[in-house]
């Protein structure tokens, strides 16, 4: 149960873990126009992972609310992919999977600092899709040192790709706390890159957007993208996070580079989207981030104590994030206002937020995003230069 | 296994349930215009059920079959809820969930009188959806006594809302043999109640529409609903089920008033659908539906001798059912009628049913229904007064 | 372990198997513009049999792959039947099932001799899907004789009829190896035939169409065959496996009438297609075929030695085949060549593959397939007469 849902046979020959999670959120918006007050499923998943003979895993996952726009609903494949694990410095997974870039976006989406991913690393105008399909390796060749590189088509989630060329990335991160034999303490730093092309698929359409954090209005919007030769993105980042006890800084930047040799719809560019965070998050109850850190990302938190019908209260945290999305190279190719919509380049957000982590399996959490533009937006005729939204979500999972 | 199939480690600290259904129906329509008789599936789901640390757990279901036309095939969550039951006289259950309405709705679809529920009951016009999301309290304050109350979207399974108000329900529901310690009896009544607005959604549509109950014509549909400022709802509904031995009564009126204060595409209006069923139903081989009540519903039956290589058959139980739906206040405004449609607005049935039992995880249910229409109903060029069904069921789940 | 991941609960009362298997393939195809090269999910499913009370059995599988094309993505319900197998000589199946026609076309994908069926096999003009939904009766009479015979819709996965005709089918087949006995051998021959209609439905179009064997350009297309009372459709085929230890022999035969008696969009027709293919298997590392043969069909292979950390490379295949396509009766009727697409009425293939079968669970396969055209066929505008695709594939599967 300390290792999650896991059945085996005793000899380790095999083993079989099923997984699942649900995600409620409440959302509040303002302004009212832009988007109704709801309840809406996150996340819904199951799935399971199967172990043998020592070396070996297959991990099939669905997630079940991927739609949100009507009783019919449809259904996606997040994890599919195939392990093979016998070298811990350079394991091999092929399949659909998460491709590691940056501090954020590997952790598992149980666990992350506020209810959504910044405005740097939410998926949107750099990061298309959380999932994508090709090969991996991925290992720990010391204790202190983590990295990963892989080949995949670019095209993300459930796509096959739509070029011949393919995505190449890679990311190293190493925690020192760990060489230098710190205690209770995370000091890590990493560096990612990747190069390809946007891959437009017909699901993508031909253009890229970018969302607010809390799931709220489309704020920024380029078309027309998809003509002639298509366009290259390359993208670097740097991340640290530096935790002592119950208190962990951490922030990432990352730079994105569009280029498009050709013109077509759309005129030919060389332009950047430079994104960063910063955020600080303090454990009230006193846990240690340091233990939940493993493989170059945080994982899981087990409360000193859990809630339960005696004393028991589980843990408390507090959390402060600043992040900034600035695409202004592409101000002059924004997708043109119309009455119902406007577009804008460059966004900040702070986020506070305040998590109580009930059990190791159960946190409830309450966020408050306070989003600017830096030139008015418009959505469903609505105009205004800022977002504010609130969103409460209760997580279990297994 | 007499509880499901459930994994657990002993301790009581976790448990692991799996659960799976498949239904297989065959349908046979007169006039045969209007519906090909088919093979179909009627439901196929698996998901799981995480208990954890005694007062949590959570769920997650997939329906793969709800969609019957084509290969590609769409898969949908039903159930994706989180349930915090430390208090039995208050559970508190978050996320996607069956709202508690009436006594035939929340029960489980594996347990059903009949193959579809009665034209008071089914999904249609009163009731869009058999799930929403949202949060509800629910428990039995006293032994006899059972209570739900909730806040939800009101615009159904999979679907965030799409206005800014919510819906509000509940029910209460009494026991009164077992108040009155009467063996072997069930002598239940209750009440239920909702408002708020239709929650239309593109999925929806902006109409409302009945079918048969045997998954047969649409006899009832209005459009244009969805300009200005939408249509108010509000439901209230009676129960009672009355049980001796092998021997059930059972009967629902539910009443559901429309209000449109603004005219758009349609006229306002303010109108009501009554709709009423009662039904008979009587275990031949003795069972004892006591048996299978509990918290303010009819659960699984487990047959006296399962069918099995020796002497066992397993149970039977026949039935009779009439139900009701009248919406003639909408007369003036139903869908226009054309060259290959035309629609009415009050129809009843009598369905006819025999079910046999094997054990408690497969039955076998044969259902003949016979459904009249007020004025004739066209559908694909056919018109006619009367639809006869025969829906034959094979069911095993776990 | 040895069948499968099984939980029982000791007496043979209940059982529950979990199934899931990821199949990642990277695809390479010449001519270029035909197809991108692209990594894709050829198959995720996850699913459980539960098998209760000796005799009754019900299983639900989702396919999480079946649409790559784009982020949203969609699942399909694959099997989804019940069970009754009292009787060895005649267990009964009602559900979604693969109606079982060949040799090929009733073996899981698991253990297909090459990436994908052949011409003559695969789904396309002759076969229009895997699963179908209906009733089914099969067994083993003798222990060398296996058959089985179904009535199902007959218009495929997901998918109600949209006629109220039913196809009906069946196959027989005898391993005289085994009514012979003569060890570490198989001498199987077989017949199957169905007779139906098309059953087009929406989602299936109103053509029948065909694609070569790896995925990639379709060549043959005949549409408009949806008007006035539809298409028959009687198939017939022959199949042989022999197979002496480490080698095996297996061809099909498949004869497929299409009968069009009413002229409509398209004019009446009595045309064929034949099909058929050859293939030869060589198991280098001395496993025999004998021991994967049980009820008809060709299964798991245990390698010797499984890949491990000591001296075990698992096992190690060679293949080759031919296959066959004539639809030449159709030259008349093809869909009309535009600027972009032309197509063709006869295709033959040659496939070479080796495998790599790591362990019962794990295997990697290379797959070479040459597909030459009787006249040259268009794809984007890019005319050839050749197609060569180089497939690789790695499975896991538990």
């Amino acid at each position: 149960f300390k290792d999650g849902l896991v059945f085996d046979d005793g000899s380790g020959n095999w083993k079989l873990q099923l997984n699942g999670r649900v995600q409620l959120d409440y959302r509040n918006f303002e302004p009212d126009q832009w988007k109704s007050d709801t309840f809406s499923i996150r996340r819904a998943r199951f799935g399971g992972t199967f172990g043998f003979l020592k070396d070996f895993a297959v991990r099939v996952e669905g997630e079940y609310a991927n739609d949100n726009t009507g009783a019919v609903g449809t259904t996606a494949l997040t994890y599919g992919y195939l392990d093979f694990t016998r070298w811990p410095a350079a394991k091999i997974r092929a399949g659909q999977f998460k491709p590691f870039f940056g501090l954020e976006r590997p952790q598992s989406t149980n666990y992350t600092d506020f209810t959504e991913l910044s405005l740097a690393t939410n998926n949107g105008a750099i990061f298309t899709s959380t999932y994508d399909r090709g090969v991996m390796v991925f290992g720990d060749p010391l204790p202190w040192l983590n990295y990963n590189a892989y080949v995949v088509n670019g095209s993300g989630q459930n796509n096959d790709d739509v070029s011949n060329g393919k995505d190449i990335g890679g990311r190293f991160d190493a925690n020192f706390a760990n060489l230098l034999n710190i205690k209770n303490t995370v000091l890590h730093v990493g560096a990612s890159a990747s190069q390809g092309n946007i891959g437009f698929s017909t699901a993508a359409g031909a253009g890229i957007t970018q969302r607010t954090e809390g799931q709220g209005a489309t704020f920024f919007s380029v078309t027309g993208l998809n003509s002639n030769s298509g366009t290259d993105r390359n993208r670097w980042g740097l991340e640290t996070a530096l935790a002592y006890g119950p208190v962990k800084f951490q922030s990432e930047y990352i730079n994105a580079n569009f280029e498009r040799r050709q013109a077509g719809a759309t005129p030919a560019f060389d332009n950047d989207i430079n994104v960063w965070y910063a955020d600080l998050n303090w454990l009230v109850t006193g846990e240690s981030y340091a233990d939940t850190y493993k493989a170059g990302s945080f994982g899981r938190l087990k409360p000193k104590n859990n809630f339960d019908d005696k004393n028991g209260w589980g843990a408390l945290e507090l959390g402060l994030r600043y992040s900034k999305f600035d695409a202004s190279d592409f101000k002059s190719i924004l997708t043109a206002p119309t009455a119902t919509t406007a577009f804008t380049s460059e966004a900040s957000a702070w986020t506070g937020g305040a998590k109580w982590i009930m059990n190791p399996n159960a946190r409830i959490m309450l966020n408050y995003i306070d989003t600017s533009f830096d030139t008015p937006v418009r959505v469903n005729s609505k105009t205004s230069d800022r977002e504010k939204a609130l969103v409460v979500r209760a997580q279990y999972d297994f």
